[in-house]
């Protein structure tokens, strides 16, 4: 039995995913079961509760070897904690390739694309399968929660052309308010601790040579207010999550979806310089105005790169 | 422009694929322009002959940053010289994931068949597109010379069933016939120097931690007496190559094609030993028997691998 799984800090496509492609290859005569790596969001929990879905389990202690498949990730630091042991034969992905190496050849299908989803549906089509109902609605949540409904920059036509041939068979006649919908449970943060809310959606990014280690927290959002009236203990969060990790720096950007403007919270004047002289902004009261860069992979993380990169 | 290229010391696949690579991207909207690391073997030359197509012309040096398409490879160590500049947007492979990485999400298409000319048809179909019959017999001769018509254990359905395609839009009617003429231009060695014999199908491979260099040529031939018959200059190169490269070994492994069996060269006391506790054979007048393991990657280079390996 294959063990399929997406990044820890599970979204929406991470789980969609891994439950899509788990579901797919067992069709394709691939024995295979979906796992996650941590919690469900919010949203993702809104919409495994729209389907009347469980959540795939947690993934167990795998002995070294093992035969995997990963979704909507590559990088070490993202997967299972002995991913190096693991035998990766399957990734299906839409990042940056890292530091993965297989011992055999494997399946890699990898478009720069906003979403796993979309590529999923493309893997569906060209085995010449159906799409199953609640696979359509998976995948077209997932490329929702990816683009933000096709806000975001990652945003390419392909992924736009996955949502019109899934919303129907997904039985979604709406669409806007299925994803308004989605972020508003996605927004709904209530009483979850602050450290938890910086990790929600969070990566460690190496930047340079020798390499920083930086953490870059996203908190997308319908309803920032909420955000910000909690500043001070995720300020406190963020300078925890330093000092535990041993971090260089780290930064939460808190992206209003509706608005489509990104207002990152600053922990020190290391971040500060940083963002003055990598994005030209300047921080005020811990907060700099990102404008629209609302897109951590397309428009922080590359900018970070290139400030910190060893000159040519 | 897009460059598209295969691995140094080109095969038929490395040269093939970049050929059709190239012209499936540029119908597709995305110009691209192919090229070769090296030399065509005589199987390569043969076949362009038979197409009355020109050879790729040499990859010129290319400037930092330069978009790249890689084919049939993915190791740095068997690319471009400065491939760790250029920016890889696109990867079709059939190997193991080596240190590959990109600095933005990459097209990847991974499959573990017996030949990226089997990939880059599923390629065609998929965006819908029919097979131009030059691409066509170019995709038929680079399954045929890697796979060896079937004979080496990396083929797989996918690679037959390509086959059962293509030779009839490729207006191959006699398949064998066909291979055997491949094989036979191959294996038409004249008085190519014993260095550039050795090096005509050779790849440098890391083995265990920390890593020792091992030096594997494969020489296929429908007439392994006439390798027999300059055994002593071919381990004269071998002996220089691993002088000149710092190798801790080099091995050259006759594959007889039409008996689908491998007689290695074997250097020293020191490649007698890995072989004899690797793959449990003797050494005779610096000749190994290995038997119907004649494939390099599937056979050959894993034994070592687990050989080399740091004990769990």
């Amino acid at each position: 039995m294959l063990a399929v799984f997406g990044h820890t800090n599970p979204d929406t496509d991470a789980i969609s995913s891994a439950l899509v492609y788990a579901h797919l290859l067992t069709r394709l005569g691939v024995p295979a079961q979906a796992y996650r790596l941590g919690d469900l969001n919010f949203e993702t929990a809104f919409v495994l509760r729209e389907l009347r879905m469980e959540a795939p389990p947690m993934l167990p202690a795998l002995a070294a070897g093992t035969p995997v498949a990963l979704v909507d990730h590559n990088e070490s630091g993202q997967s299972a904690p002995n991913i190096a042991e693991l035998t990766v034969t399957r990734v299906v992905d839409h990042h940056k390739l890292g530091d993965l190496t297989t011992s055999q050849p494997p399946f890699l299908r990898f478009e720069p694309v906003g979403c796993t989803g979309t590529i999923l549906l493309k893997l569906h089509r060209e085995a010449g399968l159906d799409v199953e109902a609640l696979d359509a609605k998976l995948m077209l949540s997932a490329i929702l929660s990816d683009t933000l409904h096709f806000r975001s920059p990652t945003t390419t036509q392909d992924d736009r052309d996955a949502v019109a041939f899934l919303a129907p068979v997904a039985g979604v006649t709406d669409v806007e308010a299925y994803a308004l919908a989605m972020f508003a449970a996605k927004s709904d943060l209530g009483d979850t601790p602050a450290a938890q809310l910086l990790k929600m959606d969070y990566k460690v990014f190496p930047f340079g040579e020798p390499a920083q280690q930086w953490g870059v927290g996203v908190i997308e959002t319908t309803n920032p207010a909420y955000v910000f009236g909690r500043k001070e203990e995720l300020l406190r969060a963020m300078d925890e999550a330093r000092a535990e990790d041993g971090l260089n720096g780290v930064l939460l950007s808190v992206v209003d979806i509706l608005n489509e403007t990104n207002r990152t919270f600053v922990l020190s004047a290391t971040e500060e310089k940083v963002l003055r002289e990598a994005f030209g902004v300047e921080a005020t009261d811990g907060v700099a105005d990102l404008g629209n860069r609302i897109s951590r992979k397309k428009q922080i993380v590359p900018t970070l790169e290139r400030y910190f990169a060893p000159e040519a």
